[in-house]
């Protein structure tokens, strides 16, 4: 398919390409007054995110709004648990609440997977084929899913933790239903994603949250066999893996087939360059509190950043935009990219 | 002074030592049931604090009951903001809450600082004085602070938090009130842990708890400036500095005057061992979900690690002791490091 703009796309793929691409990840929420009207409407978080016009909606206002050069389609990694029979709550304010967890392969047992659970998730299908009937050719369209390590430390947890340790005790004490639960979230992203290809997503990015808990050898066995078979099942469109606090991953993530690692905002460029080779496009990793900062500070910062990675480089902060982000700051970051000249 | 074991100092100075000692980031707490039993007695965790007699009961408690090789100070990082004048409340199961925050200038113009709010302060060194006597001579006692920039974003963040956003826009928009802040948390800290070392704390450990919140610039402007000071201010005693999640400043941690670098669980040992040079004794990093596992292999998995530091090591978890770990696991951890053969 033929974009106006298509710089994402050709940066993703490792062109060379006249300036990088910009978006910002968490674009699509709070962050813009167009959002919070439409979102008044709807009871709460879940119905929004269900009701594939809104979604398709808050979408596409970045696009128009900020004129970002991708959208990345408005939803929540945890559809995905939801759809495989284990039911959550999002508290406002405080964030996602699981009422039952996982605790053993009892538990994992009862849990629907692959095509049989992605088809609950129809609705998220429909919000990608109303975006791009809403975006019009302008830009491509992200889609998304949670790697399976964070899903499953949500799934285990039972909520957002300072230290993940019920989900981690898991890793320890029941190894063999942990790689089971690990293989049914995988299985299920699979087919969700390949639900968001056929209804028009051109690149799929995986968020692994809580990557940054595991130790360096954990993070081999428990989440590079299951990021691997995601994408190697997915060949069809370009994958964009993003391990938060997992720097020390950078090597193993650089050799699976993800065409662009994201980076959050502690990790050097020059760092990741080293440890991921040189054929990956590297994404990131603006510090989201950068923008706060005044508008000729973000310029100046963004132009620096960009330097630093000297090309095969998408930008985009190191972290989902804070929603108490000033919407100067943001206009000020995309405008930066926009205007760099080499 | 001479102590029966002084292994954890001579191993703190750099020197040969048969074994490396070991020791556990908040071993004196809620993992013992001495405590729990103990602690049933005051009204609040602030109230026990104070009250010297109990505080070193609970720091001899785990010398007593786990043979650990150096004892810390039973107390809390945020006594020294509430010394400067910004009151907490310690809320159970939920941590701090400041109720009133630092927001500008004139807020940190009325602060305590120095002596003046290290002066608040005595019963921690009374608290030391009293350990002192209860451990008579077996093994060091280790006294402790907040590093600056983990104060201060307590400070001015008013509770923990998953992005320390407020903390960090105001080094973004107010950088120079936040180096006033920073400052005067400094000058108390080195003025409190003067009177630790008067009351005879034979090393000490300052905690950055949110250093992997800064980027590697931030670190160096907000952070290790102020880390110097206090390492220069105090040449009497060893010196630990475990800055968690700042993998990125390992290289500048390694030229500070620290004899000791704490280390998180997700920092391999020869990557810091690279970063920080030759000359500094690394300390950590099991992960303390590892103690949720079998006996057997957290006695394999600990030689292990002392293997892959080999040398120049004292022992410890990459955090705090989780407070739902069961004793056999700390019994297992610090036994298999008693009982490790090169």
């Amino acid at each position: 398919m033929n974009y106006q703009n298509d710089l994402f796309l050709r940066a993703a793929r490792g062109e060379q390409v006249e300036r990088p691409p910009v978006w910002l990840m968490r674009q699509a929420g709070r962050i813009l007054p167009q959002y919070r009207a439409l979102r008044a409407n709807f009871p709460d978080f879940k119905a929004f995110v269900k009701t594939p016009k809104a979604a398709a909606t808050a979408t596409v206002q970045p696009v128009d709004e900020l004129g970002v050069d991708a959208a990345i389609v408005f939803s929540d990694i945890l559809v995905v648990p939801e759809a495989m029979g284990l039911d959550y709550e999002m508290i406002e304010a405080k964030g996602p609440k699981f009422p039952k967890v996982i605790e053993n392969q009892g538990d994992i047992d009862q849990l629907l997977e692959g095509v049989a659970a992605a088809t609950h998730l129809e609705y998220v299908w429909d919000a990608i084929a109303e975006s791009k009937k809403l975006i019009d050719g302008r830009i491509p369209l992200i889609g998304f899913a949670g790697a399976p390590w964070t899903i499953f430390a949500y799934m285990v947890e039972g909520s957002g933790s300072k230290t993940f340790s019920v989900a981690r005790r898991m890793l320890y004490q029941q190894p063999e239903a942990a790689h089971a639960l690990l293989q049914k979230i995988t299985t299920t992203t699979i087919a969700y994603l390949k639900g968001q290809i056929a209804a028009g997503a051109d690149l799929l990015q995986i968020f692994d949250s809580w990557a940054g808990e595991l130790t360096p050898e954990q993070y081999r066995i428990f989440a590079i066999p299951y990021l691997q078979q995601i994408a190697d099942a997915l060949p069809e469109v370009p994958k964009t893996i993003f391990a938060k606090g997992a720097w020390f991953a950078l090597e193993d993530l650089g050799e699976l087939p993800y065409q662009v690692v994201g980076l959050d905002w502690n990790i050097p460029p020059a760092f990741a360059r080293e440890r991921t080779g040189s054929h990956q496009v590297l994404q990131g990793n603006f510090d989201p509190c950068n923008l706060y900062a005044s508008p000729a500070e973000i310029r100046h910062n963004t132009h620096e950043m960009i330097r630093q990675f000297g090309g095969k480089h998408i930008v985009n902060l190191g972290h989902g935009v804070y929603p108490d982000t000033p919407l100067d700051g943001v206009r000020a970051f995309v405008d930066a990219v926009k205007t760099y000249h080499k």
